[in-house]
């Protein structure tokens, strides 16, 4: 670093504190004992009066307790997790209090396999006791009562940390307010099991070459087949001719070769097998019988982030985490972030995952201010004419206050909102846009990422009170499916669509023997979003059959806000049902 | 074997024959020369009078020439790909005379690292030559010469064994009939090379211990992540509760400790990196300047296949094999086979590669005999009412004879068969239904797996005389950019679909305000396939905007040949046009 930059925390000090005196006891979960233990860390920002802007980040398998700024006035490379902690950044050194530690049986600062053992004299090596992620998190605990830290606005981390984080959720349910989990996992797959085997049964056979081979397993599973066509296909590293000889010449042999050789430079092969242990051994599904149950007595909000491309930890394997968590209520939200780079992504997004983080967490140290103007006609890239909503105030009406609420596609969440102002509901969201999910949770909401048309088995039957699903029927696949669940997951659903028997679509038809387009139907018929057509009669018919009672049945010309009181399959344009299981 | 089985070959001997003698001259591709040469084989069935019945199996990274039978009447485990070779199975040892012989560089017969070195006496090891794929293909075909084969029916394999099969067709385009190419592909990603590159580094590191790295990250990559869910899933090996040491507790570790221990003893690790490396070197775009042009002068009729669920050689891959020989106007017919199995799926999905296989080899050897009677509605799982299609005399009497066709949502080709019989046509089809595939390729032809949403760009401009495309334009979600591709790649494109003005309908919505549902559009309105509806006066200004210019318009009613005469977009309830490009 030769000079201040504005968004950097600047030079930092790496510190270390004894949480563990020699002669104190700390129980590890296999039962082994361990003393002493001393926690490397680091911290950013300050401290405010209420004590409320604590932040810990928590690191992956190669991270350590420098995430930001520089080492010294001659550091070139700043911390691990430098492109979203800072001032000004998503995780803003000037709002939050921020602190970062490195984990137990990590090997830069933190006691862990390379430490002395105090019964030899010598580093641990292989002596030392396995570890779990709930053994780091205890430390990581010890360390903020030393530091006197009374609650965390957030815990945050990606990939291993995120296993850390969801640890304490788990935990220390009252100390945690909300908890970012980024490209994790609940749970490890056999796949990464095996290539965590790989690697230690490489470095059991030969520490340093061993070290190497684990590294570059470890980066192949960190790229995306994509990212890597991207960055190296096939080209060689020098000639422009094979070399005939085993030298490494693809330039992916000597990216990997680099990789592996300064791992083994900074890391200590035996705290790669005690970590990569500890996460195979990671199961809170096994810890609680059930993922549900390991989420049953948090308290804390969720945001769960996953990438596109990531095959390590996959976005099933996030989503496994929020069905989990929407099954026990629990406030979530969730972004699947549409990235090339893989696992790696953590590391690489800062554009979409700092939206994301830093709209989470501003509305979660503080609630935003209402406003009532909705945002939608101004969102980029999306085609206001496929999201036109009918007049928020009807569906408004037909929602009895404090009630629970669902808006399948819900955009930017303007609807939620003024129903929380006005109605004090309890709000919750399903969008498929990842742009208007960002806008959603910068607008303090609820909100799960997800294509409708996939289901809504990760809710529980009668979640809801009320779920609105507008002007959204006609274009899904599979409408009988999704009217049915949410049928099941609400008492009642208020829907609303286009009358295709409007009076100008049957003209149209009859006498011009075109495919109708109205005002409410623009398109033409090869490039409209809606690929199913019903009249109200169809409709009426349609809830006959599934069981559905109609409560109520406002037909509607766009531009007036009262119904459509004669021959309303004739002369309204769009229709707004409220309607209810008939045996619920 | 204890008895002697029906489908079996029973007990085969390997067999070796010196190809290269000490003082002949054989260069390899890297320019070094090697002699003497030692192959190892197996021959299974009998050769024909004709000599027209010889097919040559090239083996993967692990194989052997033992591909079939058994070694000794005590031997337990057949030959690597017996569920595929023997009396009655795809590859008909009844039928075929067969062979299969170890590669140049292996460790099972074959002259490799593991031979003598004539001028040391003592074993190369890394004194061997760098070999290549073509080396391989070249000694083999030494062997089919020392055999007195003068032409091979079908040369076929798998994974490593299709970049064999790929070579053979490229290098010897007389003497390959056809070519079969399974889970394979033209040239490795550098995703690929990379775990290759793991694999060699760390056999060079420790040959032993390396090699069971190797072979234990070769196994991942053969699964899927599926698959080893369904096989180990966080399974524990023995006890209940964790062991908290280092040894090898979930059953996945224990499975790849076993195929890493059981590797070693049987395969030489000198080997490995010389398979490895000539896997990595095989680039046939780099070889040719493209793949279309590696294509451009063989004369195989091709099978690719592909696996759904296989990472390491992708469906995309053996895609863009496909795209290139559709480009040159080779014969092709391509299979994309639903699996979970991963890559390994070419050693265990016995029924439906089986009956690609066997269709593909029995309609090479003989056109099979014409019948005009549909299956189409015997087929099981494929929704008749979906796959409706017009009467096929009235778009015969369309096309002239002699033509080059494609028929897009080809079924089991019986429009194409009918087509070759009556007009001598030039028949290509497309089909999304992988039954409907394997059926197509039993009927003798060139089927291309593609959902024909994602276009035709694998096709040059001008590619047919007529492309078909029946019933489907108002399922398709992008019927604009479908159209305009067929009219890119067809002089000339004949559509059919049902009239949505047809008066039943028009009277059904304008009379009755209900998504109308007639004998040609049955379905309900949330149930249909139809997710476009358009008229005949629709389709017209549809064809005016695209620039299609309408040659033929005929109206139809279903139970009726002769066309609608009197305003037909009231009355039609189909209709069959036959259109051009307006530039063309």
């Amino acid at each position: 670093m030769t000079e201040k930059q504005a968004d950097s925390v600047g030079v930092v000090e790496t510190k270390t504190i004894r949480v563990v005196h020699a002669d104190d006891t700390f129980k590890l979960t296999s039962g082994k004992p361990l003393s002493p233990i001393d926690v490397a860390y680091e911290i950013y920002g300050k401290l405010n009066s209420a004590g409320d802007n604590v932040m810990l980040i928590c690191h992956a398998l190669s991270g350590s307790a420098h995430a930001a700024g520089f080492s010294g006035p001659d550091d070139k490379k700043p911390g691990w997790w430098d492109i979203m902690v800072g001032p000004g950044k998503a995780i803003d050194t000037d709002k939050y209090y921020v602190i970062c530690s490195n984990f137990l049986g990590g090997c830069s600062g933190t006691t862990g396999p390379s430490s002395i053992n105090p019964r030899t004299e010598k580093p641990y090596n292989l002596e030392f006791p396995m570890i779990t992620i709930a053994d780091m998190v205890k430390v990581q605990k010890l360390l903020l009562d030393k530091l006197g830290i009374k609650q965390l606005l957030s815990v945050v981390g990606g990939s291993m940390g995120g296993m850390q984080v969801l640890q304490w959720a788990v935990d220390y349910p009252d100390f945690v307010k909300s908890a970012i989990v980024i490209a994790s996992t609940s749970r490890l797959g056999p796949q990464a099991i095996a290539f965590d085997a790989v690697g230690r049964n490489a470095i059991l056979a030969d520490p340093k070459k061993g070290l190497a081979t684990a590294r570059m397993v470890g980066h192949i599973t960190y790229l995306s087949k994509e990212s890597m066509r991207g960055k190296f296909g096939r080209v060689l590293k020098s000639a422009d001719k094979y070399s005939y000889d085993f030298s490494s010449e693809f330039s992916v042999e000597t990216y990997l070769d680099y990789q592996g050789q300064s791992f083994i430079e900074r890391f200590d092969a035996n705290s790669y097998l005690y970590i990569t242990k500890a996460m195979d051994y990671f199961d809170l599904e096994r810890d609680y019988d059930s993922l549900q149950q390991a989420f049953a007595k948090t308290k804390s909000r969720f945001l769960i982030v996953s990438f596109t491309s990531d095959w390590l930890f996959t976005p099933a394997q996030s989503e496994e985490m929020v069905n989990a968590l929407v099954a026990q209520r629990k406030p979530v939200s969730y972004c699947n972030i549409f990235s090339p780079y893989g696992h790696d992504a953590f590391l690489l997004e800062p554009q979409a995952l700092g939206s994301l983080l830093g709209g989470f967490l501003s509305t979660t140290i503080a609630k935003p201010k209402f406003s009532r103007n909705s945002k939608v006609s101004s969102i980029k890239g999306v085609d206001r004419a496929k999201r036109l909503r009918v007049d928020y105030e009807l569906i408004e009406s037909l929602i009895e206050p404090d009630s629970r609420v669902l808006d399948i596609g819900c955009g930017d969440g303007q609807l939620l909102l003024n129903l929380q102002y006005d109605k004090n509901i309890d709000a919750e969201g399903i969008e498929v846009d990842q742009e208007l999910v960002l806008q959603g949770v910068n607008n303090g909401l609820n909100i799960i990422h997800r294509d409708i048309e996939r289901g809504l088995e990760l809710y529980p039957d009668s979640s809801f009170d009320y779920a609105i699903l507008s002007q959204t029927l006609q274009t899904l696949k599979n409408p009988h499916h999704v009217f049915a669940e949410l049928l099941r997951v609400s008492r009642k659903v208020i829907v609303s669509f286009p009358n295709f028997a409007y009076w100008r679509c049957r003209a149209g038809l009859f006498f011009g023997g075109r495919a109708p387009r109205t005002k409410k139907l623009p398109f033409k018929w090869y490039d409209t979003p809606n690929i199913h057509f019903m009249s109200l009669k169809d409709f009426d018919d349609f809830c006959e059959e599934i069981g559905a009672k109609i409560e109520a049945k406002i037909p509607l010309i766009s531009n007036r806000r009262s119904p459509v009181k004669f021959a309303p399959n004739i002369f309204a344009e769009q229709a707004v049902y409220l309607t209810s299981r008939k045996n619920g």
